[in-house]
């Protein structure tokens, strides 16, 4: 059975999509510790991220990376925090949080946004990378 | 005023440590969140990840790949979590976790290791590499 995130890149469950190109999809976690938390991940369904061959691990972070250094300049904060965790969905996804204490990356808080603003989150961090 | 990390780096406060090249340091966490929780930092004292040049941060990433491969063999693990946060440490460090369950990677429990263990853990993940 495909992974959730598997039916988010394919179009069957919805998304506040931030940006993909052939290998990595990035968008923003309908649940998130804070406002801008994003989630990006690789198409090819692997559950551990060490498990990933070289070149596509090498090629998540560097997506990540120009993900990251948009979204902190689209949501004010300290800065973006990463974690990659995976005990719940067995598909890699890189948790980018921006920061401004650390609970906001203790996944113990969550902020609640209506659909306008993840729209507007969406579009101002997919036009800064 | 150099970092912890930094005077880590440059044997002025004792490591575990791991492993070492030239632009890169990783080292057992002195106060672990799981038994063989790593550190691993860039021997360029910067603040935040996402500041990194480009060449250093996917070098970091490449780097801590391989440390974490050898961690994941040598502790009991579901698998080996990422943390890149930064609030107290201005120095990009990057936490390398085996994971159970989701507490061992939200810093709010710490485990204690006699020296002999920080020891053959730091010796078991280095021969793995």
């Amino acid at each position: 059975m495909s992974s959730i995130f598997t039916k988010i890149i394919n179009g069957e469950i919805p998304s506040y999509k931030i940006a993909e190109d052939e290998n990595f999809y990035a968008f923003l976690d309908i649940n998130p510790n804070a406002k801008g938390h994003t989630l990006v991940v690789p198409k090819k369904e692997v559950n551990r991220l060490f498990d990933l061959e070289e070149d596509l691990y090498n090629g998540l972070m560097s997506f990540s990376r120009k993900i990251a250094k948009s979204l902190e300049k689209a949501v004010p904060c300290d800065r973006v925090g990463m974690a990659v965790i995976g005990l719940e969905v067995p598909h890699v996804h890189v948790h980018l949080i921006p920061l401004q204490k650390m609970e906001d990356i203790q996944f113990i808080k969550k902020v609640s946004l209506e659909k306008e603003e993840f729209e507007a989150i969406a579009e101002a961090i997919s036009k800064g990378i």
